[in-house]
């Protein structure tokens, strides 16, 4: 059966909203993660050539990453710096969560869907073991597809929670697979509550999830 | 016939590789440019709902950018926030100028390529008559069949120089559309030379681009 894992994933697109502060933030958050934790930066970043270095550098050189969420419209050779060092990785956009998954992701190519596209291109980049891809809970019904061909890449999971997923039918659509799967909650944990006991009522929100996930 | 613009496009990923630092540094560059000089920031950004917001902040309210290069993976509604506000708007990528354009961009879904789709999108999006797009001067070939349902839209055109784009063979794709046409040269105008004489043959390195563009 599929594993869940535990991991520190910022929204790098919130501190960038301060500018160089919200820089200095994030990179100060990460430096006070405990060691051996996992720090995926979702920066959906894709660019060509030389660029696409230079964003490897700024997430994990100066973020200090250990993995980046990449966004593969750009194609392969976009996606390879993030992914030339083994001890670093990326999670590339497969199908996401939102509405407008259904614009470009959705359409279909020689029979099979652009994000099946894309799940078959980052399983042929992942010589180093450290490619994974993302695929939303709003859409359960497409993860066997993605699942069936990821060839055990690990899936980012987004969509539980605010977005409206399903954490039982998310796991109905897991059964069967052996890919770990991040499963990323952002604002039902977070604001949890706006009252006095907002960090207690974070952790219970936090350890019911997961007690829902892992029974 | 086509125009000529001109315009600052700093490309944020050298800035992002220094961190906090750099961000400063492109805020105050951007500070520097003369007023009624357009500041298009190439970020190729693109996520869902309220990130994509943020990252609009990030760009207009704090590096005071004119426009953005936006990715279009994510859809229409991953856009949106970039062309809500009719003094600010967006360049979209449609068709870029590396190899691995070809992996996603070049696919074909009923009947016409991926490019195309976004290029349908993007022209979709333009109530505020403040949308663009991104199409590679690597792939002359290519261009008429974006202008041809771009409907005017103005074009931000990477790939003259060294990615090795021929200013002859785009402007025989241009000639004929009244499109408004970005041409962003990088790397020949910057590395013109490493001689004592370096801003001088950035200078004739410019102008010599800017006179083949337009005789």
């Amino acid at each position: 059966t599929h594993q869940f894992a535990c991991a520190f994933k910022p929204n790098l697109a919130f501190y960038e909203a301060h500018g160089s502060v919200g820089w200095d933030q994030l990179k100060k958050t990460i430096e006070a993660i405990p060691e051996g934790k996992l720090v995926i930066v979702d920066a959906k970043r894709g660019d060509i050539g030389n660029t696409a270095k230079a964003y490897a550098i700024a997430m994990f050189d100066e973020l200090k990453a250990d993995m980046v969420t990449v966004s593969p419209y750009l194609g392969g050779d976009s996606l390879a710096p993030f992914i030339a060092d083994r001890d670093k990785g990326a999670f590339v956009l497969a199908l996401t969560s939102n509405p407008g998954s259904s614009d470009i992701q959705e359409l279909i190519a020689a029979g099979r869907s652009i994000y099946s596209h894309v799940v078959r291109l980052a399983v042929s980049l992942n010589q180093l073991q450290n490619v994974g891809l993302v695929a939303g809970a709003t859409k359960p019904e497409s993860l066997p597809e993605i699942l069936d061909i990821a060839d055990g890449l690990p899936l980012l999971i987004p969509g539980i929670g605010a977005q409206g997923g399903s954490v039982d039918a998310l796991k109905s659509a897991l059964r069967g697979y052996s890919n770990p799967a991040f499963v990323n909650v952002s604002r039902k944990i977070i604001y949890a509550s706006q009252s006095d006991s907002h960090e207690w009522d974070v952790r219970e929100s936090a350890m019911k999830l997961c007690d829902e996930l892992v029974r």
